[in-house]
């Protein structure tokens, strides 16, 4: 890490020679020399902490220490002394901070290596599982103060866990990169979220200055520097700049899209020259959040579905392959599809009563299609389909497809011109991309445009954390992007009215979806 | 102030244009660009604590306010926010933190008007007039923090007393450039001063970072700048530094010296290409810190003597003019010259009694000039010169002309070629260069050539506060200055014991001196 320049939080072994009659410069000053001696060109600064530390410092050591910098604007801040020539392991933390989910991942800074990793629920979601409703607690009296402590509280908790899992003190994090939606960022930092969701819907700041974790209150080295990832706006937050540097799709030449489908449809389309972002409600029924049997992807939920177009005959498969509990965003997309390729659903996404015979059955007066049986099913009850879990479905896909056709169509790009389709999050890990196209939910790409990525967020904060390129690259993409908003305007139903049908009212658009 | 290019503490109005859907920036980043319209060029940042304030602030000031910053190197630091357009004075406040005596002077930074202005006693010289006793407490469990406060407590009730006097609050004091030596530098910022006095006498820090007020503990306007100016060691502290800055030295093409006789004798030379410095023993007597009779410049003081060469008649000034109750430094020059011009001591300052008749007298053993009777004194008593106060003050003025010639020698000029002869503090102020001549401690100049310049520690203090470039000069300085180590030799002992004569063994030296 030493010698490697393509950090912005370094560890230097210095060497410097004991003071002299000869050389009386002051030991600050002294050290200063010794670290631009082995790091030329930095321009180093440090606070009154540590000029109170270096005397006693320097001596007990015999004038051979390692200094921890770090790069903040065109200046390196000197923010810790350590004994020794790098013995002690040093980490950096990745945060990916959602609504719902944390996740923090601790990454050696000696090397690239990932290390121990760990999720929680955001104990935010105590107060409210939506947004809104932290936004408006927050604006009651020590609401704001609330927000934050849960989650910085929570957060230290899980910090201690995974540098006990690496077997080291929360010290030896020296630094953090954050990656959050606007609003999550906000009451992290302890930033009234107020105007964040009130016209013209503003943030306090795009940029947030690099902080000291004990300015913020995570329990790592007190003096370590905190990235939060800029934002583009209230829509366009730091997570999804993250996800444009891990997708790396801001360098490269072809045109690219990010679609990252949370509570919002977040979508970037562009590539190293422009790149434009919008958001859109498009999500729920994606995430699994809406159908009756719908649930997160985890054990037991059902992620792929075959029907037997002759037969009828269902068969799933669930993630960790135990006994059905329940069905994923990308399960529902995939029965959606084979029940249309079955024939089973028509164009409207209707039961087709004679195809799909003794499954269909009627619950408080909504067909529904039997996909587990309750002898099969892991709870015991039969795992069913309702006839409004698809048309809320086809809501959400026409949402998605309007969307992608509208902001392309901004752009004067054609959809057919898309060579990267990045998909994030665990809906992109998990999504058969064939199904998605058959529904008409993602134009119909080659298969192998399609790349799911995973936690994106994740991936962004961690090359953030590691890479002074990369976090100069985010704050790039940040004032490169575009925030282009879709008016939900007339043309704009009439294209979602178009796309509510399987896989859509013009299937020219869909070459590729026939029907067995 | 807003439009002065030349200073590092500005007020700007900003007018920013209200957010709206079409241009949604961050508040932060928007009242950013609003200040770089006004002040093209700026890099600006800004901390965690004002980010909170601004979005509040710009809606309750319908996005009309004036911005505090300051120039931290290549960077502008947003401070603070203020209501209004420059409605609201502000200052700055210079400090001489002396050994002996702080004085605090407010300074508009509107104008360059000096406000009010006080001194008052080190408080920390309960602890020890001396700052080796200081450096000793400092070491003691809780000592050095007992220290800070005892000076910094002091200073604010100051604060508040100029701040009263000049009608203005605390807060409006957004500024401090403070001057003083090393070790009351270390001791007002709370560093070690352990290793100052400790072979080889090294400070924690040559440069002291841009600090908050609130960090310090002064209380000014909390997140304001406080300038602490470099030192080039122990000996040579930013008190010389600013010194250097007041005297305009450092820019003439000519050769100066810069002369400030304390505790102890500091002494610079040279011009706009080089400086070197030296520090010695020399002060004591010449700040009438020993004759009997001996006391610091104030009302009452003997600052002036004429004897009649023919009479021998004694005829004495004092400062404001009021009855004699001692003699000061300068004073007391002023009475040796006219002694030995007047024939009544020697060339080695030994009175002659036959000159001297009943003015002299003996006590305890030691013969005594009776400089004014008791009638005519103050105090009812005598007023008088003991031999031991004569021979006290040759040793401290061989001292200085020994230091003056070795380190001219050193560099190889000639006394003979200094242009300006500065000299510095209440010393400065009154001594008459005649007299000083006379005795041999000053060279034998033309007598323009000496240059008054009072406390040149605030004068310099108040100058960095005020402008960019003496701010940048001060750490020009410190980076140019060569600190002199005056070797108490062999050579350096002849000098002194040759100049302990009046004027010098050698007369050649001082063809003006003449007796009458």
């Amino acid at each position: 890490m030493g010698g490697d320049k393509g950090r912005w939080i370094k560890r230097i072994g210095v060497k410097i020679k004991p003071p002299s009659l000869g050389d009386n410069t002051g030991d600050t000053d002294r050290l200063i020399k010794g670290i631009e001696k082995s790091f030329p060109g930095s321009d180093i600064v440090l606070e009154l902490a540590l000029i109170k530390k270096t005397p006693g410092f320097l001596r007990e050591h015999g004038y051979e220490v390692e200094a921890l910098l770090y790069q903040d604007a065109s200046k390196w801040k000197l923010f810790d002394l350590l004994a020794g020539q790098g013995e002690r392991p040093l980490y950096g933390l990745a945060v990916d901070l959602g609504t719902s989910t944390v996740v923090v991942r601790l990454v050696s800074l000696d090397g690239d290596k990932v290390g121990a990793e760990s999720s929680f629920l955001n104990p935010q979601t105590e107060i409210g599982t939506d947004i809104l409703t932290r936004i408006q607690h927050a604006g009651r009296p020590g609401g704001l103060a609330e927000l934050q402590k849960l989650v910085v509280e929570r957060m230290n908790r899980e910090i201690l866990l995974v540098a006990a899992k690496q077997g080291i003190t929360p010290e030896q994090i020296v630094g953090m990169a954050v990656a959050g939606n606007t609003t999550m960022a906000h009451l992290f930092l302890g930033l009234d979220p107020h105007w964040l969701c009130r016209e013209p819907y503003i943030p306090a700041a795009n940029r947030f200055p690099l902080l000291k974790a004990g300015e913020v209150g995570v329990g790592i080295q007190p003096e370590a520097p905190v990235l939060v990832l800029p934002n583009v706006g209230s829509y366009l937050g730091g997570d999804l700049i993250a996800g444009i540097v891990a997708s790396g799709m801001a360098e490269r030449e072809e045109l690219s899209i990010l679609v990252d489908v949370g509570t919002n449809a977040e979508i970037v389309l562009g590539n190293r020259d422009w790149l434009v972002g919008c958001a859109g409600a498009a999500g729920p029924a994606l995430e699994g959040g809406v159908a009756n049997m719908g649930m997160m992807a985890g054990p037991g939920a059902i992620d792929k579905v075959i029907i037997d177009g002759a037969t009828g005959e269902v068969r799933v498969r669930t993630i960790q392959d135990v006994r059905p509990v329940g069905i994923c965003g990308s399960g529902l997309i995939d029965l959606a599809a084979q029940l249309f390729l079955a024939g089973m659903i028509d164009v409207q996404g209707k039961f087709i009563a004679g195809k799909c015979g003794k499954k269909l059955k009627e619950i408080e007066g909504i067909l529904n299609f039997i996909v587990v049986s309750s002898e099969a099913s892991a709870t015991g009850f039969d795992l069913t389909l309702a006839q409004t879990d698809i048309d809320s479905l086809l809501r959400s896909k026409a949402a998605m497809f309007t969307i992608l056709s509208t902001v392309t169509s901004m752009v004067n790009v054609s959809l057919k011109d898309i060579a990267n389709f990045f998909v994030a999050g665990t809906f992109g890990a998990y999504i058969d991309p064939r199904s998605a196209i058959t529904l008409g939910m993602l134009p119909d790409l080659p298969p192998e445009t399609y790349k799911p990525l995973g936690n994106t967020s994740l991936a962004g904060a961690t090359k953030v954390l590691l890479s002074r390129k990369a976090k100069a690259k985010a704050y790039e993409i940040r004032d490169k992007i575009t925030y282009v908003e879709l008016n939900v305007n007339q043309e704009f139903m009439n294209l979602f009215s178009a796309a509510r049908f399987i896989p859509h009212t013009d299937p020219t658009l869909f070459p590729s979806v026939r029907l067995s």
